[in-house]
């Protein structure tokens, strides 16, 4: 397996170099609005260390993401009253990942709606924000 | 959300009701076959304590469920020789979910090759032991 480059774009994130919507954060966590969100309340949950995916994940890493990743599950089902939700989490490129930093998506989901493709088109930075605090007060709930 | 229902499939497999072809087991979880696999080496990894899934899972389910997920997709990659691992869990019918006690799928994954669709098909038995197998040698190498 490849090496950690710490240039991927969730490095930059953790280390403040790029800007993101963030909904949370723990000392082993931190989750952000997904940009190019294929759900409204698409949240990305990623570990503060450094690892690929969880393929080489260290198992300290993975117990905080987890817990984190349930916690936002139940908050982004509130914040947006959706019926479901869907997480995903891809390994390499053939297992569907794009950064190589591990993430978590986490996807509010409604009966017979599925999952948008993906674009790469960005959201607008005022609907994420927006989008963002919905979340944030259901996590305050 | 409704109820966790002691009669649902992986449950009555957690009983020794029902059959499966078990790849790993601890204390806390069980990895098994998918019995329709959506790729060679599909696999799903379940608690042993009851919850319906991740929005009432309770948390000390999470860490031990997550660790053998990451043990698990280290062992179907080495054990398909695959390029990827995909991770899926759903939650409610909105998110995907069929069978309501929580599980997560690890998918093994090539380059340019998509899952399979939900047939509805059942794999063959004989296909599965010996993918199980495979597995089980791989979590042992």
């Amino acid at each position: 397996m490849a090496d950690y480059d710490t240039d991927n774009v969730f490095a930059k994130i953790l280390r403040g170099d790029l800007p993101s919507h963030t909904v949370y954060e723990t000392d082993d966590v931190v989750a952000i609005m997904d940009v190019m969100p294929r759900a409204d309340g698409h949240v990305l949950v990623i570990p503060k260390a450094p690892s690929r995916n969880l393929l080489d994940i260290a198992p300290e890493t993975i117990a905080p993401l987890f817990e984190a990743v349930s916690k936002l599950a139940v908050a982004v089902k509130a914040a947006f009253g959706a019926e479901g939700v869907t997480i995903q989490q891809f390994n390499e490129t053939a297992g569907g990942q794009v950064i190589f930093h591990t993430h978590v998506h986490v996807l509010p989901r409604f009966t017979d709606v599925p999952l948008k493709p993906h674009t790469g088109q960005m959201e607008a930075a005022e609907v994420l924000a927006l989008h963002a605090d919905k979340i944030r007060a259901a996590l305050e709930a």
